[in-house]
């Protein structure tokens, strides 16, 4: 269908990278999904590639191409963020092992190759969820790519308040250098940061009522989300955010979400903010082109509704 | 009168630390003003000491000692604000020429000895509207101060966007690494940043009102706060922020204002966020002990009010 | 024939990688090389890759494959070297136009194309004689190409001293974060920094014999390198150093030259030292293996000889 | 008598700081010492202070005062060397307890006083082998003692690898923010960075010899010298350098040493590099004022028999 948008997940499957996962392969009748690309991030290369072939096989999208992605940040060393997602990166949940392969052996080649081989006159859509590794090569590596892209919607950053420090958010900090180089690159991009990440959760009780249904797919979101409640970060709290969710709702119904464009740097120096996302909040109009569209609303209810009502899509097709 | 407060003023005059001033003055009764402070900052270390002088005599406090503190900050070069506060410092006014001379040589020296010659059991309260260089190097040269010291309640710094750069405010700016010898110093400290000051503001009716007045005090006033409205931070804008003068207004009516505890630390990095004041707003809890009373709301209308009254009851006094 | 060393020329002529290329070429019995790919640098992408092509043809190396790399560094601006190598990036050589065109759209993925496209058991020797900016890109996008490099033996950094800021030289200052990469890749290097390279002069005499030549080639490098004579670093000195050559020169006689084996870093941070090659001099048998070779010296009198020997035998072949 | 050189010692005893006071209380007749301040450096201000006082009492100079100066460095925490100068911070040696208290409250303020009391015309070399906390302070606090400054012979720094890290000397990265003040007060400075202590060694026979030896004090040096020979740092090799004791034997003895003049900065960043003093060798003529004599050679023998002579002279003396 001609009106569809191609779109290029790139993620570290985690928890919620698996919900934006869902949000995806249930809406390809609106979005061409051209293929997944895996950077380490939440969990090692390895774990997060695992966890990227396996949910698109779980969740009926065989399909889709999965490459592996960059194994290390640009100039730091990994951090592997087990606390929040698990071990294996899916929470309490283990999804099958799966026959899938990567579909080729260099995962930012393919996906330069996939870019360049849309149709002409076609764009792709960039929706990264984890640290900006692969984006950030491809568009150094591959400059040819450039005019082909549409926008970049990613999850990362924060306007005011980190969750790694004081003032970065971890998918940021992961690879500051190579954030900069994508907040530097001239292109649209709209950042799904904490500012609004942080409003989108799942209640308690919702995600409860995930675990405790005994359809396929539901309960399985269960068991990954259920961990995010007895992670420290949530311990004790009404709910949990679903960050990464966010980028492909935002794809799908934009106006649920509002947000102010402004000019964005990434702090890339060894201080107390490195990995901050600079968002010239208060002095952008007077200083810098806004070339960034940070998101800093959302219409929680029916954010909600739709994460739920998608998941609950899956059961209903597949019983 | 044993209730009252031992202040010290700490200040580089500058239009609102003039504001900040008359506050403080007008408010004897309550406040015991021990000394002012000059400090390199908004104008050189002369223009500021000599508007320091000059501004005790013309608001009835000749009595005040004045003293001249650092020329310079500790590392960085001094950049005045001339933009923002005029080539005197004090806007469009020009304040006649005293006689007055600075109480001592060595202004922090002079501060020291003024602490310890409290009454035995009495402490300091110190009010710093500039850079922190003088307050740092009375922390780091006489450590015997330390538990003469009540409160430090500054003007500076800012949780979220700054004056100067994206993040950073000027005071702080100024001189991050005596800002972040102060705020390291384990002392109680009230953060009077762009948080609440920003909002503090005085409209543009309201100045032009001081300024058409034929009262001495209340016009010369409306002189210095006019050139705030041409500046180019607020050409086009409905007034002005008085920064400084929220520290005195604090002191005096604290319930006009709210804020919260955090763990505030300066970046003193050459990188993008030199400057910052990092609030750990999100995370407080979870990390350091909250220290910094970071105020965030005031209730503007009231701050309004006595800001008005009080330079009114000058000319009332004086006429 | 089996013997000959594979050798990939990556390059931001300039002057001194002019002399390189011509050491090069010239050897061709025992240098294989496989192509040569530009770097933004001492110019612009556009200049520089023109120069590289002309330099092939000039060198009667037409066969020798040219590619343009990345045009820009990794995350800093571009600060072309205009004063040290002309606007031409030649001196006062003006070489003549040329038909032949870069073998690829793509450099750094023609590079990496024909890295895997050597012999089986074969490998390649990088020879880096500007910023990294190339060889982190393919480090960091191809780690598939990792396991067929032999060796880097690069043009950069300095243990004691630099030529644009007080610690930095200039190839490593032009682009950090990509050396960075490149120092921290765990691959074998060897460093012609200016701790050998400043040793590496041609004098005055010699390269005024160069240019009073009426043999092509010396005459065309005799104004190359009198233009160095005239630049602010040299004015007044008695020769001019050819950095970039003692790279080839390492290659083709190891034996003139001497080093020591320590662990080398990039200060990536935006401080005084930004872009210094930080070597362990005294502590790095203590601290972490030595994996980098640093020359420090070399027998002068017999690098002059070759590199002048070298560029008269261009003329006794082509008359 | 009218030659004598007023010198105020500043250090943190530590072994070779106290070589340093045993070369310079032996020769008082042509050093009139006014004074010793402690710093915080190679062990706690509380230790450092004692060792200063039993120190003085020990060599016969209980009238020269002492006093406590800064207990913490501007800005970073505290690193006590307690590897290389042994817990009490004196190796093996156990002086005995003394009355001796220091002279006054507040050293900082004290030495201040010493300065602007010496007789008028007179000035003070000030000759720092610690941190240089004490130092900034001084010139922050009190600018009126600058023109009173003769010059500051210190032990600190290095212009080509550090001792803590690559780049870095202690006294200077214990405190960066410090050094760079005093570097940066546009005083004549005489800089005895490793580049010349590290040849100052006294060899393992020296040392040896002095411990074996039934004198009072050359034993309990031994006792002190022979600790390095066991540190990490020394394991094995053939002697230790003394470094503190260089300044007072510049001051003595310059034609033993040789040096070059230029300019330089401390890395306050905080990269890899902090606290390194970046000495522009190379290019220090080109830019900026060449204001501090950065010591590279001595006349080792020479050295080494002033240091035994002046050891055993104390012996000599006391018996």
């Amino acid at each position: 269908m001609e009106n569809k948008r191609n779109i290029w997940l790139d993620a570290d499957p985690g928890i919620d990278d698996a919900v934006a996962f869902a949000m995806a392969f249930a809406n390809r009748d609106r979005l061409n999904i051209c293929g997944l690309s895996s950077v380490a991030g939440n969990q090692t290369s390895e774990r997060v590639t695992g966890n990227a072939l396996k949910l698109t096989v779980f969740l009926g999208a065989e399909d889709v191409p999965v490459v592996q992605g960059a194994v290390l940040p640009l100039l730091r060393e990994i951090v592997p963020a087990g606390d929040i997602h698990g071990k294996s990166g899916l929470g309490y949940c283990e999804l099958p092992s799966v026959e899938k392969k990567p579909a080729a052996e260099n995962g930012i080649l393919f996906l330069r190759d996939t870019i360049l081989g849309l149709p002409e006159g076609e764009k792709m859509t960039l929706v990264p969820t984890g640290p900006l590794t692969n984006i950030a090569l491809l568009l150094k590596t591959f400059p040819e790519v450039r005019e082909r892209i549409d926008e970049i919607v990613l999850m990362g950053g924060s306007g005011a308040g980190g969750n790694v420090t004081a003032t970065a958010e971890f998918n940021i900090w992961a690879d500051p250098e190579a954030a900069q180089i994508v907040f530097g690159a001239g292109l649209p991009i709209v950042m799904c940061g904490l500012d609004v990440t942080q409003q989108c959760i799942l209640t308690r009780e919702q995600i409860l009522g995930l675990y405790q249904s005994d359809k396929t797919v539901q309960h399985a979101y269960g068991e990954m989300l259920r961990f995010y409640l007895d992670s420290p970060s949530y311990k004790g709290s009404d709910g949990a955010a679903i960050h990464d969710a966010v980028t492909v709702l935002y794809l799908l119904h934009p106006r649920l979400f509002a947000g102010k464009r402004m000019h964005v740097e990434v702090d890339c120096s060894e201080g107390l903010n490195r990995g901050m996302t600079v968002c010239d909040m208060r002095r952008s109009q007077l200083q810098k082109p806004g070339d960034v569209l940070v998101l800093n609303q959302v219409d929680l209810p029916a954010f909600q509704k739709i994460v739920l009502d998608t998941l609950a899509s899956y059961d209903a097709v597949s019983e």
